[in-house]
């Protein structure tokens, strides 16, 4: 059996005349595009541009539900309920999959953006809230969820197909979840260390944690940061590392 | 051959914290309803509730886009490219699509709202934009135009199933359009005028226009106003005189 | 020595083509206005009309600085730093000072509204940059507290002149705080007995807790809910309950 | 007797998570700054950060207010109404004040932005607003206005002091107005070639219409583009250039 693994990055979070991120650069060596539906960046424009660039380049259309908070770009928690996120989630893909249409593509899977991710993370009924909404607009879609996180069973019992993903610059803790950022070596700067990483999640299903126990991950999809200033050689060292180690890069689609 | 006509409402205006239009209670009268999708109303939750509440009572889903103007309402027109129009329109379709599928629904018309619906009723290229991303999205919706407008052969050029919209409580002008809400006589006030105005509509495809003229419709649709004082009155009152005189009051769908 | 208390109402929250509250019939009782400054309600021009009618009415002009949440009208508690509380409370102020420039008045006083105050009662960093926000902007400006929570300390540390605030119609709990809405009986629904709640507030600056012992209050300013049912019926009854004992109802100015 | 111009740039126009402009490279070489105030760009931070960086080089507060359309960086007309523009414009130069006063500023100038000014340049009645607005907030504040237009007229007719701007790398029509940017030719290019429009503007109060006549034009102030990427080079050069003819380069204030 060859071993795989989904490379999926956040794009289409320009806004307006704003510009973020390189996508048209980023695109050639992933497979799987989180894009922003308005909330927190992206506008009608961006998305259809996106998804167009997406397109072209064979990458799978996903969607990238935020928060509605432009000014903090989805990345401040706010009290939402579990029905808040539930509706803007629904209203998300939605428009998402009208760009879709629009263009002749269909959507591949959901994965949820900043705070909202983080705060579904660890609280089961937002995480229910989220996997119930894409369930109900389309159940064919796949479920983005942080390995070895409450999510990823939260969403297997909703009815999803699940990718779990991990990370290749962040360091993990030992229950799993990643290092805080404000916390020192939370990010992984050694893009040698970061594909050791990664070689190993795929191979052997494990990390070393920041308290230097191992621990266990199933390693679905690989988030690519898009907006750093390294982000492109990044995505062409870990693909091509990959590559040489005999990893297929493909995306996580619901039949496979 | 009987003859038949559809009532349509905006509806699901509300948004946020605060309240618009009587939609529970127009409701009942009515076979259509014009869903607002955030743009210049509604909010994911209210999307929601909408569309939920028009499934009870046997309503007809459909799309109400509006100009990105939440403070105006969407009635301030302004000088966007029908690249923007596009993009808006699809943005908002796919949105209330997901909503509907959500909830186990399905759309069946598109309505634009306001500005954007007036300044399609004049200009070609806008009225074109709306009809292509309607049709991208869903070739199966039924685009309500005004009647007698170019926007009426523009979407049937375009492919789509066209529903002419006339109205009960406005006065024409000779050349088809409505006469301009800031001169006197615009608003028709007397419910039995409007009535008669209707009937015959309906029932001559004429309409009698401000210059004393006759002028001809074709009428699909009829545009209900929710939020009016007296709007669950009215819309009582001419279902019942539609009834009363043997006309039929059913959306229009693709189908048909 | 007259006793005295300064009546408040949150006024001004209505948006574009969306009415909130009874202003005009509330304004005739109360002595100080708390107007929206268009994050969590509140638009240009409600807040010209707001700052005019309250002039007309000899109340006084208070900022009602909100959380950027239009869709969660401002209730739902955001993960935001100090600095953005700053930053935020110094664009309201100065929004609202410019409306009541253009109008011939002046401020007289900052409330927080919603979650703002709500997590300030309980955060001293977000409690002290509001105060600084205030104290930078205009340091003549009154700065509403809850009456006995830490923003009354700190916000008189950073140089303000504090008025207490206490309610009405909201049981407390034994450290001062007002019981959460969704406990039993966080309500008093009858207006006899938050009258005596009130009045004995301001003579004996004591209220009774929900644990049933008395603690200690510094009523300055009573705030009175405007967007309620009830709301001029309630305002029109304290106000007449206080007159009738001798007690003054009037704003708290920095002067005084 | 010195002539003398300011150098004005539009400023603090990132958003949230993002970036647009040069400004810490292009204030050394400019006098005022116009401020965006959150409607077409700016937030409550980015406002905040740009008010003390022009401090810092000593550059002249101004506000910049424009259209409410984040998506359309206030570029789109729209059909507000003078009332609409008035409020507008009220809110944003309170904004900014406030934030100006925090940071131990004050306010120099306002500057419409966008579709707002080229609005405001043939419309009497938006420019009077314009106008209106302003000197009611703070008749200290200098009105900018295209030189030779009406608004111009309208400006001082209302009591304000107005500072007249002409382009450096726009050509102009035989009206005084600019040849619009879609026209071929309506973009002056080359540097020297923009040098000498202005030189001989401030020298000769002239400039060569694109019809070949020469108009006159007072030159009060210039407009440096921020946002292009040889806004920087330009900037130095445009300054450098008029240091070299023994022309001032600063703020019209007030008093002056």
């Amino acid at each position: 059996m060859t071993l795989s693994i989904d490379l999926n990055c956040d794009m289409g979070e320009s806004f307006g005349a704003w510009n973020m991120g390189h996508d048209d650069e980023v695109l050639p060596y992933v497979t799987s595009a989180n894009i922003a539906c308005g909330f927190h960046g992206g506008d009608p424009g961006v998305m259809r541009k996106t998804v167009k660039a997406a397109m072209r380049q064979g990458v799978a259309l996903g969607v990238h539900p935020g928060l509605p908070d432009l000014v903090g770009f989805g990345r401040r928690a706010m009290a939402i309920t579990p029905r808040d996120a539930y509706d803007m989630v629904v209203v998300q893909v939605g428009a998402l999959a009208g760009v879709a249409a629009s263009q002749g593509g269909r959507l591949n899977h959901v994965k949820a953006h900043g705070a909202l991710y983080n705060m579904a993370v660890n609280n089961k009924e937002l995480a229910h809230a989220l996997a119930q909404a894409v369930y109900d607009v389309d159940r064919s879609l796949v479920f983005y969820a942080l390995a070895s996180s409450l999510m990823v069973g939260v969403a297997k019992e909703v009815g999803l197909k699940v990718a779990e993903e991990v990370f290749a610059d962040r360091s993990y803790e030992e229950d799993g979840t990643l290092t805080p950022r404000d916390r020192p070596h939370a990010m992984i700067k050694d893009v040698q260390v970061s594909i050791q990483q990664v070689l190993r999640m795929i191979r052997e299903g494990k990390v070393r944690s920041a308290q230097g126990s191992d621990i266990h991950v199933h390693a679905d999809t690989l988030c690519i940061h898009g907006d750093q200033p390294d982000a492109v050689a990044f995505a062409k060292a870990i693909r091509e590392a990959l590559l040489a180690e005999n990893i297929a890069v493909q995306t996580v689609s619901h039949g496979a």
